[in-house]
């Protein structure tokens, strides 16, 4: 095409850029984005310690193509050379923002206001970015109002991704891929440290915990963590509460007996009589104050203090009357629990993985747990480049882990 | 245990036992519950068509071990042979019934009352019965109020389990294990049929349809069948809305081009830009009403007339403005829409299909298509006696859904 | 169809029919066989303990659909009322049979030779009966001579289905579905007395064992069972060898460092060093000897005397001397081995493990345990009723199976 | 270590090392080996088409980590930067090499002789390098003798690995992962151009086949594709040709009717008599000849000419006459049929696609199809860096196919 126009934009980037594989990311996104590239300056770093730095002309033949260029390089740790303030407009209607609105990833992420750099708080994905004054925060669609100025357009936006740091001692640990066929044992000690780690800096550990840790026989250790300090917030929905309840007052799990591990007759009604225990007794709390439920997971949790939520679902029995059932609350519920957390754990539950993943930003590391490597996967796949994915039975893995933790089970709790 | 006192109930049970295999688990039941059990009666049907009669002798050492062996033979159409009214007791409380009440399957259910054996309305697994005058209907026990009467007990219960019809067309399709080693273009022949006597006879088809419909493409499939009028009820999350919104905005399936098959940098805000619009438009049928969207699932469904239900969970974008986010009005909505349905077919969504599944009577026929054999088989587990399991590629299946339908796909639509 | 003349047969059965499932699957032979039947004689045992006694009427329209009818009801247990011989023809051929000869199922099974019912001798799946004078054996097809007398067509052929025995401790354990969701440590347990049992017995043990069992960290845990005396015979491939060798002589598995868990960079050639060594030895007992093994699964095998068959596949890398690469003389060898063995335990090997299957009567139990349910169902669907799966992480198993037998690992070893 | 020696090295490598992701693996080897980097030199392309060239200086505490350090940079594409010869040792023994071989990968791979730099001939992973006069080629461990001289040590090697080209039309496809939520039209496509691309420049196509290809009803799709001339070489096992047999023979699969889709009762026989009714004949192509079979996967491969071969395993029924029992020669002649293959499809079967991938060079692209992700994974995973996975129902994949390369089935053949 002879005539065709070329439109150009210069951005830089500095950073682990071939170690954190950015380089070759920003160098697809052009070529896949049907644009060409030239390296105008590149200083590669030197040694391992060494930051890399980017001066990159990037070409397309038509205007918006350049922007969605541009725009798929922001995540990438570019922004354009020319400074410029981010584009501010109000929003129209509560609940809505501009058609050409910053859709935010989970990355660090600065906004340019008034000539200054100012850091963007609550970083999460899939928000729009809500400027208040000397103030950037990140805001669900849902809660903006009308008049709220978000920014717009790509100018004025600076994102950090995390980059990889081959230094520490779990960087290879965390770039395994999913696989089942992996000594389990090895993760856990990393995973066992990496929670010390995290108390010893202060941090709250997360769990989100499925049915499944109750099915497995995982619970003795699992409230055995609890006991010993390592769980300060329990993400789950009303199934977790229910089958606890179900151990807790008949011994079987969707009546299966938990030590023989056969089915009891009859048992399929346990669920629906442990739900009428606990909702009879006024909720969890009251429950374990009456002594209607005397041991399990969530006996624990209210004796220890944890912040547990559990969010309702579709496929819910009941619910029990702790489980929130609106699941706008829930969420936010869910993310003011998040709020700070060092770590998360999430136990067998894709469902509330998932929505747990949305909701952090991009340094807590999160370790995924489940025997069904496709629910490993796309925890990992989900944006959340921090996700250590780990795919073995979840009950002997908590074993496993309360062992390394020095937090004895106590089968009688 | 010399001494030992001996419990004893004498049971009837009549129907298809042995091709139903009602026989073998209710031998299996007494036995399995510590019972012992002596035939006193055995009537074989003599020909396949003939029923076959049994009147059986049940003990056990305790009195508590014999009501729980005679309440887990009630599911399997045993009932005391001895004729008397079930026992009724008020609710104390809102949500909450007696601690012995009777907690149902999804199976056909009669009460007798004041002598007489009516039936139960409503049938559903996991409920209550509760009686008013002369009708008695399941309700689950948040929708129970103080003083409604309960069933509780095991006396003046009738269960008549579906008994597998050899001579049916779909018997032996039907008792197919979970496989993806079979040739699925026999299995869709037999569900279009299926399909086509269920709109013969007047029925509703409710389609329970996750994310992945979109994602495969399945959707130029999925609203031709739509269009042709196989689809009466859809339920799904508003994952689904979401993905096909961005497929109509934008060409994408989570950011991936559905002609190309590969990912569009910067295209993960796609589906954030494609909830934004909605909303803005004040939901899906504004946005079709003001052309926002154009095509797709959700734009066939407004001009069919489908009866939509778009539940929320946890891990929700958005989310759009139909999505109904309260989870006991979801399931609520749920339950309505599927009253009366003559088959309910389930297309990649393990959360929603247990859901559905949970709400079903055990005569309605599912079928549950998913890649994930997990998925099927968890579903099949589930009670849901009456489900047939596919493990196959969803888009693929329904291209050839379609086919044999004789409803083209309208890749402009 | 009026005119159309009736083919009738009489059978009889006898045995636990209803426990077993038997009369069920009877009557649904006829009815999907396009048959009929009409029960003439039906005496159901009383109580738990008592054999039921079968006498069915079969009638079709036409003789060969009769005779493949009653073909198909020998493996349940039926024989043809009327008392004869079995028919016997001479090979042809070496390595063939004549077209209607009787293949057989790996149930005990009688043929009745001048007048006499005798047992057939290494029963197993899919091979011809050979009748030499009074007795009368299995083979397969490429091992029959020209002249053989082989058992052909329906009479004079008795089949005793394995019945399942309620009474057995493991009845009910053993009747579980597959899933990912149970208690494994409940399900160790069992095996772990079914194994005592086993040896107190005075039967041996075979083990069909992967190479994931090394990958998975589970090798110190399995020689450990080797060392207490639980394995009697290991059959395995060329890989686990390689591994097992790769493990002692660098730590890697599969170039994963098994204490790290991360992959050693070029530790992708130590399988290939560590094949060249042990060939450069002379083979692993060779390399035993000269102190080149000095620890692992292969090592404490040939000190222990465990008698060890290693098959050839067509992904094999070398392969190591001592595996058999003529897959005629692997079958047999391992067919060899597992002559009277008591108990099999399959390790995450579906090759081998299908392989051992077809190799085995029914009567002996096999336990298979994998993290892919897809494997664990496989091989309990091909006509091995007698499988118990196990879906769980195979390196967690044999760390708890040890424990459970008093094993305790030796990690220098 | 206050006095600790440090030991240097300097590499060389140039290509597309950013795109390719090489420079970062470089980085990674160095850091995770123990070693420290100092990039000497880095000159960047200024384009996409630019070559990239890097010199580094890596260093170690010891010598022997130096040495490992820099073999694990070959694979990578560096060489080390002063120039000699490779060292050739004499084999002392047949069928073994030295301690220090060099063992290849799949990559392109050169070896300097006298000073002259020659192409390693057969190139394949897991090999020795063997040199005669001035010819260098891969050589089996087994299939060396004693006296051949071969490579060891780490100088006077260069290996060219594969550069992924991002203007090729498949770069963003052969880059997607793996997942089951893709739609699989879209994929169709891009092999059937691929098919036909490699076709138009004379290459030959070798298909690796599991017998599931018969039992989803694919046989008529695939065999549709062997008239229309896009299969050369069947590589496969006994079960393929068993089950296709099966099919021609009886109308089932694993006794499974394919038209109905239901078990047909007795038909577990089937696959017996198909084995005997072949081997009886003389093989397939004599049982072709002699009208015994007349149609099916393995009927039109002897009309068409195809090259197949059919290797043995432990599970193995029968094995037909055709099946080569001996593994080594089983690889020798997959070896020798994909010699110079362009292309090479494999459809479910993870054991036989394994061995081809031992068997190729990193420039023959690879597809596999599976509806298990794991297969496709692991397949991908094993050095294959060519893979394109799909994780799909192969049967419907066939059918696709089929029909996007004009080649219809014939339901009769």
């Amino acid at each position: 095409m002879t005539n065709s126009r070329t439109y150009t934009a210069t951005v830089k980037a500095e950073g682990h850029l071939i170690d954190s594989q950015l380089l070759n990311a920003i160098f697809d996104v052009v070529i896949e984005g049907g644009g060409a590239f030239e390296v105008q300056h590149f200083d590669i770093g030197r040694t391992n310690d060494d930051f890399s730095r980017l001066t990159l002309k990037v070409s397309t033949e038509s205007k918006p193509s350049l922007d969605r260029l541009v725009e798929a390089l922001i995540p990438l740790g570019c922004h354009v050379a020319e400074e410029q303030d981010a584009r501010l407009q109000a929003s129209e209607a509560d609940g809505t923002v501009p058609d050409d609105f910053y859709s935010t990833t989970n990355q660090r992420t600065q906004v340019r206001v008034d000539g200054a750099w100012i850091d963007v708080e609550h970083q999460r994905m899939d928000a729009a970015i809500v400027v208040s004054g000397r103030t950037a925060g990140c805001r669900k669609l849902r809660d903006v109002r009308a008049g709220d100025r978000i920014v717009c357009g790509l100018g004025g936006l600076r994102v950090t991704p995390e980059f990889r740091d081959r230094e520490r001692a779990d960087f290879a640990f965390m770039s395994n891929e999913v696989s089942s066929e992996r000594r389990v044992e090895a993760s856990v000690e990393r995973i066992a440290r990496m929670m010390e780690a995290a108390k010893a800096r202060g941090q709250r550990i997360a769990f989100v915990v499925g049915p499944v840790v109750v099915h497995t026989g995982g619970a003795p250790y699992f409230t055995a963590l609890i006991r010993a300090g390592y769980v300060d917030v329990l993400l789950a929905g009303n199934a977790l509460a229910v089958h606890d309840a179900e151990a807790a007052l008949f011994g079987t799990s969707l009546g299966v007996d938990l030590e023989a591990g056969t089915a009891v007759y009859g048992g399929h009604q346990h669920h629906m009589r442990a739900i009428n225990a606990i909702n009879r007794a006024g909720g969890i709390r009251a429950a374990v104050e009456k002594g209607v439920l005397t041991r399990g997971v969530m006996v624990e949790c209210v004796r220890a203090g944890v912040d547990y939520i559990l969010a309702g679902s579709i496929r819910d029995d009941g619910p029990i009357a702790d489980t929130v059932t609106d699941i706008i609350e829930a969420q936010n519920r869910y993310t003011a629990a998040l709020d700070g957390v060092g770590m998360v754990i999430v136990l067998s539950t894709m469902l509330h993985g998932i929505g747990v993943g949305n909701m952090l930003p991009a340094w807590v590391p999160v370790i995924c747990v489940d025997i069904n490597p496709a629910v490993v996967t796309k925890l990992a796949d989900r944006g959340s480049s921090q996700t250590i994915g780990l795919v073995t039975d979840v009950g002997l893995f908590l074993h496993q882990l309360a062992g390394r933790l020095d937090a004895p089970a106590n089968p009688a709790v």
